[in-house]
């Protein structure tokens, strides 16, 4: 695979966790247009889920063939290349993206061959906690590894059981895994969906007329106008072929463990996750923070862009005005500018530039999601303090993110932030706020409407849903 | 000039008025980094006055020299080519786009060269309103002409007349040319800007140290971290050289009548034009907007982006909740996705998502800083319904956009929207909402906190500053 | 793997057989400059060995890193990311191009990974002729497959049998693989090549100081500056690791067939094979061609440049004057003109241009090395024809070449020509000559100073080396 | 115009005079294709001519358009590019390519325009030898130039008095201007060709039924199928229009120069010029060099590829064997091996690779069209040495090139070589040959069949033809 000469850095990162994939598949599409155009906006509509890479597979008359590569979706397919694509069922995939591990060998759908034309693809979004067992154990057996990414595992460990049929594959290969995973596969003639039990990561089912889409978020679905059937459950496995959708369920101990993450950060305002709405849910946030913030505030400031739904809510619970007092330069994604000491400074205002006449002299809250490094939330406080704000405090519409995550999330390291022993007020001194006020588990159970039991909220708590035992390090 | 294979179209572009450049450049840079790096943060800066194509022109030790192409900022410019580039004044320019009139031999600067290694390079903002009675006296005079940009012209008049010195040679050609400009030029040693004696368009000057910058907007000098030392004054010229800033008045007649449609739609909202800082009087308009909404709503629902600030002011003015209630994908730059009959439908669903649950059974109020053509509007209103809205208001935070402008703004045709004479339910029919209300020329004015003298409302009034009378037609 | 989107077709292809692939790899290289910017130079003196793909793969601190595309050597690498590499020791490859079997994901070095990063790279020049079975095989066993190419099933046996030692390893897949094969393999610190028993395919040494090198010709040993130290023995086995050279044999019954026409078509005119310069063998068969031409002629002409070392052959001995008649545009390779019926004609003449003053009345022969499906020289023929030439005669220093290979030629099916049969009046006249000479097999044993025993000559003579019975069928 | 970010240079460039440019036009293309394909076709059969730039104008609908970029034809053309030209009169230009003086504002055609959408477009071969003059003529008159060549002076020139008629207008500039120049005009309806009274450089006619061609070469009229009319006379003007063409004497007093490195370097060998063709031309030449070779050798070995046709006529005038004993790799056209001094060697080697058992122990001549730096031939010999032969001797098809060119062609410098005084032994021994020997200037005129007279010979002789006096200076 050929490597990108030059990937351009995201300008002064956010630091924010990483979700690690969005899947996105159509089955049966009739038209209008052709099957790879649809499966390219959904693949959009998913990009915030995963920046690094992105493919499709689709079942052609010479086999499964792979368009896929380093990039954002518009970088990897170019129009001729999907005019191009003959085909009513295919598998897309958006990969996340970090510096350490981004190889190009990584990049999904993964695709089985044998000699004959036969062949499968695989897409998923989830991390497995048993990688290591079952990697050595397929060493063992002889397998050869192109990639170092558990796709490949479960790829390969449903390959070597396809001869009893791809559903009793898909089974038993559910039997051997563990951890988080939100997977499709497609073969000639099917499509298969199956997710593990305790449905960490979202997937959903679509339909218009005879055709399937599958997502990972309800708003790809609305992107190309499919109407939601309903989630594929934990633990389920569902195929899709010329019989329609069929059932089927994989393993017995089911408990249900969304990551509460994607309403926290993920997910996409506009989307549906488990019948709550993502923005409802963060403005709900923000509205019971108010009850928590003790200071005196002349408006409420959101992080552009991620604060933008608690910033509304507590604004309102407050009555207090919401500015739009920093403005955010949406022309930079692709732009070359290292954030090396020299352009550094250059940098933060290019990205980030407050209205001084609007904050001289005032006791301002900026209002953000979360706060993992707080590299964002360093550089606003700075920013508002530069433009003469009088106090700047931090809202923080999640708990402190204090545990790592071993189902999917790239948790940036956080080890020199203050969160728990010492106390809040050092914390807030080490970003250079007055005061930084956090949301707790309850007002997110609140906004949910739900108690913590159907949520995987180990990242606040440590309480790691499918761990036998309350575990630290990565197994 | 090498043609652009493929220009990524805009998708579902909004139909708002398009400014027609930002200007912007340094003179003296002294590090950290080099001036092109800097020319190229104040173009991003910028990028938002124009997308089609981008410029710069510097003086190194072999001349004029000029790197300029079709497409933003961070497609013209890479990394390499700007640090190879060895010069301390530069002079940027972004173009805007449009389909019809997109040429690239019109990218700015222009230079002028004569063979012993003399040059000179030019850059505005504006369009003349005696373009061809200029070019047809210059062709008479033997004049061959490159490019049918304006831009042109007033580089053939400045380099007609430089023998009696530039400053002379500028003064001259301020005599001659009529219309709207904010014009940069460059020489081997010397800058120079001036400005027509109306001051359509913005120019304002920035400092550091012995630095100078020029720049179409204060969000600019912001960006590499300049202070603003004042506007260049409408009629004046001003020359940056060894000595220092020299102000010379070019010409008697000035009357200040800066565009309104800077702070309505063009600026961005952290810039300060003429001491008012734009989001403010956004917001101030969308508060005054409330005395003018008969309507009962539930909520306020702010057009993404453009719609944010007045959107702010009317829910804090009417105490209505501020939802977020339609998302707008923000990965689609640069997507090929064309609005044809096919696809159109699935690209509408691609940029703007609605938030059923929320919105269901509502009376929202969409706000948007103005109205054009409506398409956006349209998009939105029917989006809206179809999630389930009762009743959808469109409220817009400027007067009605009746007549063309002959200073520097394409105004999208119109001709079917029934702005004045038949009464807004008529148009609000058309766009398919409930009602529509517009600010009236006062609120700007009251926002503004100046009458109408200072400011060119052509396009409202039909009243233009520096025509001799009152005129419809393109003269 | 992203597939590119415009592949520049070969213009008016010769159809001449194609060459596998060609190896280069360096082992422990000291410098100047980096082993990256050598392994290039090496790949680009074997490029006409194939132009689909190449890559490299090299030892890196992180494990094995692979860098490799579509299209010709200096398409797929670029200056940066050479520069970039940081290994001492590379596996390189180029891969030839057909219409059909073009897959990305065939293209060569291929990986074998484990998780805790070690990992070994191979690559290959030739085709298996069990195939077949040995895929069926590691299927039942377990094993998945990305790509459909033989150069993964070598791959997946040796790093089945890994445990035992790489070089057990090796030895234990020569018993099971059949075909030819002349195969390089790293692993992070040692080099491995070994050849199939008949040595159908070539590989040879080289050494500067403590440097070692492997290439497939000696072109591209001289390219470097390396010195030849000797072949890879039919069915040895060569280990290079911080010891030195270390020989292993493979197997036993080893019998040396290489393949002929590495000297009649393949190889560069500079390399020398097995003893024997191919420019001189080529021009000897021209010299004995002379006893086989009874027609007058006026003057001989190579087909340009295919032709030009058995026409100095024949010029010499006939005491005729060699023409450079046909000029041959060099500035072709990425042309995008498609041989369609509308610019077929069009590109014949861009590509080659007879003199017609040289020829006009006059009785030429034209000489070429082989004649596989005679596109070449009926658009020659017909081309001289038209310039005025009275005769054209064609000599061919080559047998007819009847039969396919099963040892990686690929062969284009030349079902229509009337090659045996009919006799040779028939396939002048199906070419438009009149006349068409070969060369007998006999003049190639006589040019190369060996009998026939030595080499494989089967697509002349239907004898296949290594197959027990002569077989006419893919098996 | 934006700058390409790298230019691929020239692996050892062979440091011949280099040929201004190459024009190439069509009027009234019919089919089949369209006329921008074949006007491409004609760059490409050109493009030995230039290979810094290359550019189209032709007459659209919105007046007259242009392509042009850095870099061969197919990198300045795409396929869909072409395909989009809707014309059927088009001008094209390739640009040489030098490093000093390449500027992008300087590739051809030139368009000049006037806002009424009438405009023209100018190309040409050659070089004015009153440029400065002229300049400062137009610049006094109030023109502004956008490049530095000497094409734009001409255009301005044609531009002022076009109120006469293009006819008139290109008589009067023709009285003004001096030098060499070989120029194609195209306006919206007609095409205009003009020669300098001196023919420096060469210009012909081609005909399809009623479409009308012009080039610089009639390889060019070959590669698209048009037959032969006649060349541009010296002095003349040809216009083709609705009504044919019509031809113009421009000048009075012509007297014909032709260039006469056309026929030793410039010129494909299939070109005719003057009624000879280039290749027999060298072939002769190469065979009266036998008269003054007075070595003993063993065979004669062509420099690749400029020495061929002189080769076959030296090694047949002497009866010894012509040997293809240097291989020079045909697939470096873009590599980005730079001659650094570490890479030098290798390069060196990649580029040109002999036959060592070839020359071992013999005397060889080299043979090569013209001298101007050595450096190839001091390459050829070094490396020919290190194979093993026992003396290397020159053979130079043309006289030393001794004095500057002022029409047109770039000269490098040679300051170093001792052409004429010491004599040729000290030449050689700063080459490393053995000896050298030169074709004399009563060789090339016999080979031409033709007197002095009718040539331009300063190169050899420093009588420049136009120039009142003999002068060595650049005017």
């Amino acid at each position: 695979m050929k490597m990108r000469n030059s990937v351009e850095p995201m300008l002064l990162a956010d630091c924010k966790p990483r979700e690690q994939c969005g899947v996105f598949a159509v089955y049966n599409y009739m038209g209008p247009g052709n099957a790879a155009i649809v499966t390219y906006l959904g693949l959009l509509a998913l990009q915030h889920r995963g920046q690094e890479s992105a493919g499709m597979a689709y079942a052609s008359t010479s086999g499964i063939e792979l368009v896929k590569g380093m990039g954002l979706v518009d970088q990897v397919f170019s129009r001729p290349t999907l005019d191009a694509v003959k085909a009513s069922t295919i598998l897309g995939h958006v990969r996340y993206s970090t510096t350490g591990s981004s190889n190009p060998y990584n990049a999904q759908p993964l695709v089985a061959r044998t000699f004959d034309g036969k062949a499968m693809a695989l897409a998923h979004n989830g991390n497995l906690t048993n990688t290591r067992h079952l990697h050595n154990r397929l060493l063992e057996e002889g397998q050869i590894f192109h990639t170092t990414s558990d796709t490949e595992i479960i790829l390969a460990l449903i390959f070597r059981y396809r001869r009893q049929g791809l559903l009793r594959a898909i089974e038993q290969t559910m039997q051997e895994i563990r951890g988080a995973y939100a997977a499709v596969l497609i073969d000639e003639d099917h499509l298969y969906a199956f997710r593990d039990p305790n449905g960490f990561r979202p997937l959903v089912i679509g339909k218009i007329d005879d055709t399937y889409y599958l997502a990972s978020e309800t708003a790809a679905l609305d992107t190309v106008g499919a109407s939601l059937v309903r989630e594929v459950e934990p633990g389920e496995i569902v195929s899709i072929g010329p019989d329609g959708l069929i059932s089927h369920s994989g393993k017995a101990d089911v408990r249900k463990s969304l990551c509460i993450f994607e309403y926290v950060y993920f997910a996409r305002p506009d989307s549906v996750i488990s019948g709550s709405n993502v923005h409802q849910v963060r403005k709900a946030v923000g509205s019971l923070l108010a009850g928590r913030v003790k200071q005196t505030l002349d408006m409420i400031i959101p992080s552009p862009d991620s604060g933008v739904s608690a910033a509304m809510g507590l604004a309102e619970a407050l009555k207090l005005p919401l500015e739009w007092a920093v403005h955010r330069n949406p022309y930079l994604g692709r732009t070359f500018i290292e954030p090396t000491q020299n352009e550094r400074e250059l940098a933060v205002r290019l990205k980030f530039n407050p209205i001084a006449g609007l904050v001289k002299g005032k006791k301002v809250a900026v209002v953000d999601d979360s706060l993992v490094r707080g590299t964002t939330a360093r550089i606003l406080t700075s920013l508002l303090r530069a433009a003469g704000a009088r106090e700047v405090h931090l809202c923080i519409a999640s708990p402190p993110y204090k545990n790592p995550c071993y189902y999917g999330i790239d948790i940036p390291v956080a080890a020199d932030l203050a969160f728990s022993s010492e106390g809040l007020q050092i914390l807030a001194e080490q970003i250079g706020a007055d005061s930084i006020t956090f949301a707790e588990p309850e007002d997110l159970y609140r906004a949910l409407g739900h108690g913590s039991s159907d949520y995987c909220t180990a990242c606040f708590s440590g309480e790691y849903p499918g761990l036998r035992a309350r575990r630290r390090k990565v197994c």
